[in-house]
């Protein structure tokens, strides 16, 4: 009853062959090998988009923080989801690399900016007035923290807010293939031709050991980054290992087919859960997460039982009255079985 | 003949084999792994240290910034080798993690401060001088940049002129093994013993994939390093694999191990370029590394014959004319053979 | 009809004269002129706190965000009422000084946090989890940025519920002269006795020609905030004229003279806009500064005629409907005489 | 006997009377007054610069540190001579502005960068090479910090290597007007036409109160400035203060006037000097500053008899034998009488 986060997983056996493999004999370090090239090509080819520079970090922390560092100056005003982990889960990383930047929080439901909510707090920043924060960029997710996945029309017309006022928009992508499966959308429309600039494209939350890429659309901003990489310490020397992740990560469709299994994983608990009496769904599930609400005697049973997810928005709220609804997030990844799911529901279908 | 950095060379099949096993199953995320429990427990026995508290990052980079950072007040001077690895190579990690902070430059043959040479740059920092920048941290390389090692009195002799004016020390351990070894010392005598406050201790060189652990003698500093690491970006997720590595290196002396093999390699290597008419050390050789001049001729005929390994101070020396000395590091590593040695040396023997 | 701002009056003539007088001879620079001993005889006399340290520099924002760096550490939240000076008119000061630190908006009425708003907002920031920035400091300000005052009980409330998470204080004190003199409080009671820990006393506003004090009332923190301060180029060289600005506005009260004089015009204003029809009032009046909405017709006259103040909240929002009310914002200082405040009035009141 | 600094000075007459003639009134405030248009116009004029940006800050360190962070990325490297302010007497300013930035200094006698010393610093600097600050920007400094003044022609030799290598050069003038005389040069060729980007023009150590000016001869980068101004806490409220100080400055020559005067003292005192037979000279005198070398007993006997100037390079060299020769530095200003001088003459004569 593993549902805690896609980061528990373990890395999926072509990961790990793939680093078996390139762990022979000598490479050049520092993103200088072979299979790093590899993943350029790769990636350029399933972006459509054959100018775009792709550099690998080793999480998505770092990926975010560096994109925004890239595209916003340090006096410039980031808008983001109020979840958004930008703001929520990052320690401030965002404004140590910008620089000292704000975060700005756009409200909306489920997750999602709305082209409204997103307009009013741009236009909330004075324009041209030297003594308030300049507007800088648009930060987007998908996969949203709330497990809804934006559309490639809902991007694309929030990116449209965005460019009207000349800003531009950086994807957090961090579970981004299970976005492009659970919204069926091609890696360039779900991108570069919705109108984002710069892409976290996550890795290790979906089958990796650790790697994420930077997707820059706009490869005239290549170098700076190369530079913040190295000087945030992000220039891995044993670059291969990341590369080698990377490319079979991208090889043959890996990376849609392992979020092809955790979003049908979610699927089966959703509906599941959606039988219960005593459950409630807080957002719609669109791709491997479900947020619902259970009566905190069953989380107290499962947690005895040793089952493993978190409560939501806070851990903790394992007191208070037995039957109050206590909501929590159920993630589900590649390694995910159908077992999984059906022996967790038989425990709480047992309790309902 | 791959003589260009232990950076080139792959992980250690123990290493490799701990990354299969860790990679069953579900664990927690961000260190809360047991494994990681196994590192500190691992490293407070090795390093005779019941307090010391250690953490894990991907580079030596990121474990040198952190650590300055941690020690180093943003208006201070951090005291280095002319030739350090933080002013040299880093592309201002250290400056920018510190929040602006300034690099001082001892200098000192074969890679070496002196106590005299160190003293006198603390000296000329005005103390208690507003308009200038304080005194902030001492930080040493050992294995050094020229390949040279300190003894445990040297080290406890620049340790002393550091407390003599209250600063804090820090030591740059990417090769820590390699000097360990090379010096026949124990851990403790080689850092807090000596007056080491926090070692960035190195994995990736000697035969892990991607791995530095940073030790804190002090543990009443560790909750600020926990966050500058997570602020940087360098909390992984997957933390297993990280903690995987550096056990399996630090289990049955296998970071020594593997560290004797590329010392003795290099020993045999300098052993045999000592005999060449044409070949001038640069420095020393203690421990895995060697700096030797060479004619340019022989180095074009290496250089198109494979071989690869960096000219030293600067790339690109292969102009000029064919008989001027021109300077080379030669690394070797765990992996290095003693054929591969030999069949370099006689690659030059044969046009010496 | 001046009511833009205090920023907008010249300075006092007792500060001409002091400016005069000191600028006799030579005098040492960095503040090692005699004029800043006697400052910091004085303060400490009114603030009846001996140990304390001033320091002067040349605005309020940089009084604010050396303060706070000084306090807060990179990784904190400050937390300030939403409208606070230092989240909406400092272009991100604070958080370039403190190094890439997070703005927490409290929220409340009249410009007023509560101990409910700010306890609630500190419970937001989860203790001791790695991933979220920590809880940094608190910063109140008074008079408010509605021109409203706290009470000293109602600062003590709010500093206790900081205090009770070990969170230090600091109060923007860019009009600390007017609160006093509205809450007819001593200096002592409403700074360090209230739980104050760091001040920034506004002299720039009141009648000096550019100058601000910050107090610390803990020398601790004093060397650090002077290299602070000299870092951020705050230090000036010919000091004199700052600590003769500052001794002149201390000296026999003259701070809380002029403050009084601004007051009490703001005072006649606002009964005189209280007998408007058409008026309404957008706040309660405590110091200096009124909020009140008037009809657009009667801005646009006024605009017309050469008054000046700014419309609240925002500025162009001359065009609409007639009649509408329109938000404005009018400061009265310490030059404001009563019959520019009856001419204005009686401008007004012919076109109620 | 007040040879310590221009620092140490008093306001020249027409700054008191411009600040008292501008403090009538109410004026818009952060640079919106009309002074601060006559400002713009006359600078401009005076540097044939129609184009030209500028903007008022109230120190030089402010000046320098802004300038150097426009055009400077935090990964950059500075060429700054070795003695520069920018490198030993800011705390760090320059590092804290720029977000992390690396000093580098070049070599040469008597406060000056040769072309040489000049090429090989950059060179030095590895070109497109991730692991290494990048080449940034040059700073020179002209009155040196050794009294010096480069002629228009060095200077332009000195931009022509920056150029050559695309870098910005940025000009400390703290002491212009005093180099402008010296060399007999105009403003426009002592900057821009030789080849300067960025101007801190001194106003403070030449009869000002405290006001500099920065002036941009390329305006694209005027808003950038303008936020890191405001954003560094240098945007004046009350600025018309530090408009009326340029303004007074700049007008029917002022500035050369105070910096002529200056200059003759210097020359008076340094002829004085020379006729001495225990003196030397450490440097030429070229402007407004003189370094030379007296007995120690000398320097005992002026200290005790109130003298006041800085021993040099360091303070506190009084202990040592008595006839040993030891540097010092002294500074004439705009204040300094003829009869300064020979006072101050006659005192050491007595006793040469």
């Amino acid at each position: 009853m593993q549902f805690a986060s896609d980061n528990s997983s373990g890395a999926a056996p072509e990961i790990m062959a793939a680093l078996s493999a390139i762990n022979e004999g000598y490479a050049p370090s520092y993103g200088a090998d072979g299979a790093m090239d590899r993943v350029r090509r790769l990636s350029r080819e399933i972006f459509e988009a054959p100018e775009a520079e792709v550099y690998l970090v080793n999480n998505g922390t770092t990926a975010n923080a560096l994109s925004l560092a890239t595209y916003c100056p340090p006096w410039g005003a980031v808008y983001c989801h109020e979840a958004a982990h930008v703001e929520v889960d990052e320690c401030g990383a965002p404004e140590f690399y910008i620089g000292g930047g704000k975060l700005v929080k756009v409200r909306g439901e489920d997750g999602k900016m709305t082209p409204e909510t997103l307009r009013r707090a741009i236009e909330a920043t004075p324009q041209g007035f030297v003594h308030a924060t300049q507007r800088g960029a648009v930060t987007l997710t998908n996969v949203t923290e709330a497990g809804t996945v934006y559309s490639v029309d809902e991007m694309t017309a929030l990116c449209a807010v965005a460019k009207s006022y000349g800003l531009p928009v950086h994807l957090d992508g961090a579970r981004f293939a299970n976005a492009l499966v659970a919204a069926d959308a091609s890696p360039a429309d779900m991108s570069w031709r919705a109108g984002i600039d710069i892409l976290s494209l996550g890795g290790t939350k979906n089958g990796c050991m650790g790697v994420e890429a930077v997707v820059l659309f706009d490869p005239s901003k290549a170098w700076e980054f190369e530079l913040r990489r190295k000087r945030g310490g992000h220039l891995f020397s044993k670059h291969r290992y990341l590369s080698a992740q990377m490319e079979a990560y991208l090889t043959d469709g890996l990376w849609l087919k392992l979020a092809a299994i955790a979003n049908a994983r979610a699927e089966r608990l959703a509906d599941g859960i959606a039988a219960f009496r005593s459950a409630a769904f807080l957002h719609p599930r669109d791709a491997n997460m479900i947020f619902a609400a259970l009566p905190r005697r069953l989380h107290r049973t499962l947690h005895e039982a040793g089952a493993r997810y978190h409560l939501w928005p806070h851990a903790a709220m394992l007191d208070g009255p037995e039957d109050d609804p206590v909501g929590a997030r159920f993630v589900c990844s590649w390694s995910t079985t159908e077992g999984d799911v059906d022996a967790f529901l038989a425990f709480i279908r047992d309790r309902d």
